[in-house]
Order: structure tokens, then C-alpha cells, then sequence
């Protein structure tokens, strides 16, 4: 009889804590309960010493501490000093199943994997037999609804710009009347002196705090930082006001939807007399960089209905928020469009890049005009099939959104207890923000925290963010709270 | 002594065909000693039902037939219809070391790749343990003299790209008076805006007929072609000419000297008098994609002593001609300048990519400015040190300078015979082009020469390129030559 009851309590409080179906208990059977902090802070003396090892020849100023990823697992991070960390950045948002996953090492030790890392094609000019299929099975097994091509890259920056290209051309060959209308010789012999017709005087529309990457044309529609921007030379295009949402949400909904009316009609405003035509606009679903902005699911219909209305494409950039951790697969799903974006573009955990678009037009007519050496990477291709796959049979992005209520709740309940500490609490599955009260308040509690074994990151200039891995679960909810409690 | 006579006549023969020291011999035994084509013309039908397939979702127009990696050894490049082609082209002048390299699939089954590729990091802010050391073993063992720092990148365009950053940032500090200097409340503002003086007027200046990449600032930068930049906008900065040679080189001293002379002055013209300021310069050692236009080393003195003389910073493009294979392993050692370049970028053959730099002062003095999610990939780092292994192993370099000599020499000899389809032969290494009578002479030779099983590429308006790995040698001179006169 003691033994039954001890075992239904176990039981039950293992459902509670989400060990009954742990997908980490599966994957990582070693994976620690919780964080062990062996050096004063973090960095500690290893750390230190290698980073400036590291430093004489490669720049790494920015570095919090130096990671052993051979003993990381997991949701665990350890660094060279021994310190285990519960890791809520997940290499700021790209790692998408946990260190060492034993699915990925399998991956990687493939034949496929190996083949298209040693024989890296120039894959515009030379695809592999095997390159349809990757696609097939990867990419395109997992492409937003409506939005059947695809275009590979190499990261988030040159994902956007790539859309940006398919943007341009495709914006021109409007402008005479159709993708198979020759060029002028003006257009031709201007272009090669970087002047118009041939390199036209048309912009991208980004909003204010939004992040697009550091390429000098997504550099250009970035609005985050001073730092991000400062002495690169910049395009002239524009910038359009983006809500800034009160919180809590269900107590300001006036005030709220008459920010983002504002918002939407200076948009429109911007859109319909800046000096040079806009091709496309590009947004993210929650500014992440930029501060984990938020903004209504009636407000991205409404940019869709008012580029439509004016022949302008949209880009929907999901390299951050893309691939699960929002609790839908895709962010932009949680808005119910009447039809797709024209564009949307992914990286970051997806380990490749590229973006996706529903109408074929949007193809260049020619070869060799959205075309480059490489043109994406078949080894990041082969992971990305891997990791996708595993989303997708254990089902993460819908534990994604449990662990997400879950997360959300406890954090509720933190906020109501710290609401100085604890502000403007927001979040979509476990992509989720609060403000400190001070920027220096949270770059010292982001401090503290990775002092007491949980590493997260920052955004906007007060914010502290978490980006966990798709097999981050209640009990390391649990194990994150009980951190932020000591720590406040 | 019959059989010691026949040993000796096979050795010599051996030798002659350069089996005797043989590196590709060692690490492909079973490549083919010569190319079988089996359809009528290549694409073959399994080619061309693979890549319709293949372009439903993504755009295979630019491709020339359907590989099969798997079964690709060596210096041979073996399509889906069965067709073996020796390939001189190598993924764009990207293959190193032929097609499935036992080194490189060693390196890439083994612990430190896995751990590289599954446990992607952040490098930037969380570099692992054995980062340094990868990069010590790597690319900085091949780093070109003088240039002990490097930054990572993931392709040409980015290389570039970052460097040109580099060079921006760098010029606004020495303009404000010290890399410590504040920035000032305006600059921090206007640039939000992509507005000067925060987003400054400041340029990159390159050659007529130049190729840096197909990034918004690195196409800037590229003039090869229209097709490369017709409808994409374009930062307005500056072109100088390129020397036009005129061959054999040692028939026209004078009036290449004269015409060198020309386009200097020109340059330094255009340097002084662009109504922005010109932060930095950049050119090819060799200009590859826009038609192999060759200069002389006291050409690229000049200018180095030119740019010094103004305060404007050298970059040095090496994505094509660096590691190997113009017979040194950066092309600009071929000029013994006095200093070394500011920067040197560098991809392609080395699978990764970056700038190698001189002044420590081209590191930005503020963290997260030469920044982004990835910072480069580990996984391709630990491949490009298994590749300068090999390389300097073997000693490949002077191996393809010796391969070059014959090369030349062969090829020499056919432009004496076929003066109208050999125009202008020139190269540096097995790095070498020549020119047909007119632009459908080269398409149709090119065309030709892929149905009788030699992979080659075009360049410029109507050249014709060879980008063999490091591991072609004499007995694949003399096939490749064997071909082209079946062909002519």
C-alpha cells in the first residue's frame, strides 16, 4: 500500500515536472539536474586565460566565457573552469535540439553528411543527385503553408538580402511589362557605374528596433542599436514606426489599438511617398534584437493588406523566430493571413538559411542573376532534414507551447512578486522577455544569473531575453525559477 | 634485361606523366585515367529529368547536369547519366583537393568535426575550448606574411564585406582622432537613420571588370557583368580602370607598361577626387570571374604604394586565386611588396572564409561592431585546417607550380597550332585562360569539351578558364590536352 502511494506521488509529480514524457530524458539520459557553479563568476580563470589566448590573433571582445562543448548536454552548457549552466540563449536562438543531441551526431557521421561536406558543390551550376531530395525531405517538408520554392543561403543576413534581390528584380521586371522584356542599353551600360536605370534608386521598408542583419544591405534596414550601424555607410531607405505595446496586454487594449492604428497609417504613409519606390517591407514577427517587441496578429494583416493594396512585397523575416520556439512552427501562423507572405526567411536554428516564397515570379526570369558561388550549403541542408525531422516526429513545437504556458505561468507569478525587477513580462512559447527596471539593472542580473549557473541574454536596452533549445521542459523551467528566485 | 629495360622505360614514362611522385595517384588509386562520356550530349536524360524536378522548387536554370558525389573520385567528376568528365572547373575554383579526398573524410568523421557541426556556437560570444587551437592550426599557419590576425567569415561576399567594414570603422577613428574617441550625439542618432554623419559618405573603390561577391556592398563593388547587377541598387562609389595586357607579354613590354602607367595615373586621379572619401580600395590578384585580366607585380607595387601615400587602406581579394593555385599560396606573394596588404580575404578552395590583417588597429575598439550570430562556422575551420595539412604535407603548391610550367607549355603549343581559338594565353600556376574568337566560339568550345568529358567554366566575355584542384597533375595535362585537340 506504501509503495503504490509512493509511487502514483512519484508519478504524479513527475507528470508535474514533465518527466513522464521528457523528450531531454530521451535524448540526453546524462543530461544534469541542475546547474553547478565551481568558480567565483563566470568568467573564471580558464576562461579568462584562454580568451585572451584566443585574442591575440581572432577578436573576441565579445566573449561571456570559453564553452567545453564536448562535455556540454543537453540544455547544459559547460566551460573550460567546470561550470555547468542551464543555457536559456541557445547561441542566441540557434541551437535547436540541445548540445550533443545523439540524433545529430548520427546525422553528421552519415554518408550524406559526409559527402556534402567533402564534395561541397558550386550547387547553382552543379547540383548533387541526392540535392532535390534534401530539400524535399528538409526545407520543404516544413515550408510555411502557400510557399512551395525555396532559395538556400548561408545565414540570416544573406537570407534577407537574397529575398531582397528576388524583391528588386522581380519589382523591375513589373515595372516593363514582364519578366521576359529585354533591358535597355541605358540600363545595361548605367548599371556598371552603379547608377540609374540600371541600379535603380529603390528601398526596403524596416521598422524602428528591428534587426536584419550586418551585410551592408540588411545592415541598412536594421534599427536596433547605434553599434550595430555606426561609420558603415548605409543605404537611404526608410524606417516605419513599429508598436510599442503596454503590458499587461488585457489591460490596455484601448491604448494598444490605437498605437498600432498609429503605427499602421504612418506605415502607409511612408510606404506611398518616400523619394524612391519600396519593393518589398520586411518585419519581424517579435523584434527580438530589438527589444522582443510585440505586435497584435491584426496588425501584420493589416501590413499585409496594405502592401497588397500597393504592389509592394512582404517579407516576413523568421530567422529568430522561426523553427518552433514561438509554439507554431512558424510565427507569422499565429496571425491567420488570408494569404501567405510574399516572402519569409529562415536561418539561425534551422542551421541553414534561405527563404521561402509562394509566387513563381518571384523567380529571376535569367541565370545566374540571384546566383553565387555556393549558393547555400547541402551539408547545413542534410542537418537541417535531421533536425526537422526530429521536431517534427516528437512533436516539439506543440511541447514547445505547453512548456510555454507553463514557463509563462511561473514567470507570471515572478512578476507579481518582483514587479520592479520584473516588467512588461511577454511571450509567444518559451520566446519570452521581460524589462528590469534600468539597463544596468538588467545587465547585472543577467550577470548574476550566469554567476548562479543559468545562462541568458539580453535585447532591446533593458531587457533580458529567453531563447532555450526545443527540448527545454518543465522541470528546467522549474530549475530556471529557482534561480531567478535567488538571485532576486 | 628485357625486363629491366621495359621496368625502365615505364619509370621513365612514369615520371614524364608525373605518376612517379604522384599525389593524386597516393590518395585516389582508383581514379579514372580518363573521361568516358556514355550520352549523346551532356545533360543527359537522367540529368535533365533531375534537374526539371529539382527546379519545381528550387531554381536549377543555372545548372549544367546532375552530379553524383558519391561516385566522383579525384580530379573526375561523374554525373547521374553515368558520364565521367575530368573537371578542370572544380566547383567554381572551389575544390581543393579533388572529389571525395580520403583526408578530408577522415577529418570529417572524426570527433572534433562532429562536435564542430551538431554544437554550432555563437563564436562570437561563445567560442569554444578549442577554437584557438583550430585556428592556430589552420588558417593562421598559412596566414600571409606579416598578417598574424584574421576574422572569420562564411563566403567571399561576407569576407569582404567584413573587411570592408573594417576599413570603415578604421577610417572614422583616425578621422575622429583615435580609435577611443567618443562618438558624438549626432553621429549616434543620424545613423538610426542611415543618415550622415552616422551612416558617413564613405566608399570602397574597385576595377573595371572586378568580381567581389553579390552582397548589396560587396555587388557594389563587382563589375564584371550587367546580368550581376541590372535592378539591384547600388552604393555610388567609384571604378578605376584595369590594365588591358596585350600577349604574348614579351612582345608587348612597352605598350603594356604604357598602358599600366595609364591606368594608374587614373586611378590615383579618381582616388583623390571621388566627391566621398575612399576608406579603402580592393582588387583581385588575378580578375577571375571578369576574364583573367592579369597585371604586373610593379602594378600592384604601385598602388600599394599609392594607397599608402593617401591614407587609403589595400584589400586584397584572394576568394579565387588564394591557396594554391597560381603556384604560390596567395597569388600577392607573386608582387614582393615592400608591406603587406592591409587585408587579404580569402574562401573558396579554403571552404571557410575570412580577412587575415595586418594593424592590429583594423580590430574595431568596441565589442559587438564586426559581429553577427555565427561569426563563421568551426565546423568549416576544422575542414580548411585538414586541407592546409594536406597541402603543405604534400607540398601542393610547388607541386601546381610545377604542374603550371607544363601545363603552359602544352598549351603554348596549341595556341602556335589553333592561333584563332588560342588567343591571349595567359596564367600564373595551373590558374590560366585563354581567349576564343568571339563569345559563341568559347560557349561552343566549352559545350564541346563537356560532351567529350573535360568540365571546364567561362570567363569575361569569351574566355575560357582553368580551376583544377591541387591534386591535378602531368597525367591529367596531358588528357585535358589530349581532349581539346579532339575538340579543335
Amino acid at each position: 500500500m506504501l509503495r503504490a502511494t509512493t509511487t502514483k506521488r512519484l508519478a504524479l509529480l513527475s507528470a508535474r515536472r514533465g518527466y513522464a514524457t521528457s523528450v531531454a530524458k530521451q535524448y540526453f539520459p546524462n543530461e544534469p539536474t541542475q546547474p553547478s557553479v565551481k568558480t567565483q563568476s563566470i568568467p573564471g580563470p580558464k576562461s579568462k586565460e584562454g580568451l585572451a589566448e584566443l585574442h591575440k590573433a581572432w577578436d573576441s571582445s565579445a566573449a561571456y566565457f570559453l564553452s567545453d562543448y564536448y562535455k556540454s548536454i543537453g540544455n547544459y552548457l559547460q566551460d573550460v573552469d567546470g561550470n555547468v549552466m542551464l543555457d536559456v540563449y541557445g547561441q542566441i536562438a540557434s541551437n535547436p535540439l540541445g548540445y550533443n543531441n545523439p540524433a545529430l551526431i548520427e546525422s553528421a557521421r552519415s554518408d550524406e553528411a559526409v559527402n556534402a561536406l567533402v564534395n561541397r558543390p558550386a550547387t547553382g551550376n552543379f547540383p548533387g543527385n541526392d540535392y532535390a531530395k534534401i530539400l524535399e525531405d528538409g526545407v520543404l517538408k516544413v515550408a510555411p503553408k502557400g510557399m512551395p520554392h525555396v532559395w538556400t543561403a548561408l545565414s540570416g543576413s544573406d537570407a534577407n538580402e537574397t529575398a531582397f534581390k528576388a524583391a528588386f528584380i522581380y519589382q523591375q521586371a513589373k515595372r516593363r511589362g514582364g519578366m521576359d522584356k529585354p533591358f535597355t542599353a541605358e540600363e545595361l551600360e548605367s548599371t556598371m557605374n552603379n547608377q540609374k536605370p540600371g541600379s535603380p534608386e529603390l528601398s526596403i521598408l524596416s521598422f524602428e528596433s528591428s534587426f536584419h542583419g550586418r551585410t551592408f544591405g540588411s545592415l541598412s534596414c536594421t534599427r536596433s542599436k547605434p553599434i550595430h550601424k555606426i561609420d558603415i555607410p548605409a543605404f537611404n531607405w526608410p524606417k516605419a514606426p513599429f508598436p510599442k505595446l503596454q503590458y499587461p496586454l488585457e489591460d490596455n487594449v484601448q491604448a494598444n489599438k490605437e498605437e498600432e492604428a498609429r503605427c499602421l497609417e504612418e506605415f502607409e504613409k511612408i510606404l506611398t511617398t518616400w523619394h524612391s519606390p519600396v519593393a518589398a517591407i520586411i518585419v519581424e514577427p517579435i523584434q527580438a534584437e530589438g527589444g522582443d517587441n510585440h505586435a497584435s496578429p491584426a496588425f501584420f494583416r493589416s501590413l499585409r493588406e496594405i502592401t497588397q493594396r500597393h504592389g509592394v512585397l512582404m517579407i516576413v523575416d523568421e530567422v529568430q523566430t522561426g523553427v518552433g520556439a514561438t509554439g507554431k512552427f512558424w510565427a507569422h501562423e499565429h496571425w491567420n493571413l488570408p494569404t501567405p507572405p510574399d516572402m519569409v526567411t529562415f536561418s539561425k536554428k534551422a542551421q541553414t538559411a534561405g527563404y521561402y516564397f509562394s509566387n513563381p515570379e518571384l523567380r529571376p526570369y535569367l541565370p545566374f542573376r540571384q546566383f553565387n558561388t555556393w549558393c547555400g550549403d547541402p551539408s547545413k541542408l542534410v542537418l537541417a532534414k535531421s533536425i526537422y525531422k526530429e521536431i517534427l516526429d516528437k512533436d516539439l513545437v506543440t511541447k514547445t507551447a505547453e512548456t510555454g504556458d507553463y514557463l509563462m505561468a511561473e514567470l507570471t507569478k515572478l512578476s507579481e512578486k518582483y514587479p520592479t525587477q520584473f516588467q512588461n513580462l511577454r511571450g509567444q512559447g518559451t520566446f519570452v522577455a521581460w524589462d528590469a527596471a534600468t539597463p544596468a539593472d538588467r545587465d547585472a542580473f543577467i550577470a548574476n544569473m550566469r554567476n548562479n549557473g543559468v545562462n541568458m541574454g539580453g535585447c532591446g536596452s533593458q531587457s533580458a531575453r529567453l531563447r532555450p533549445t526545443l527540448v527545454f521542459e518543465k522541470s528546467h523551467v522549474d530549475t530556471l525559477v529557482d534561480v531567478i528566485k535567488k538571485v532576486l
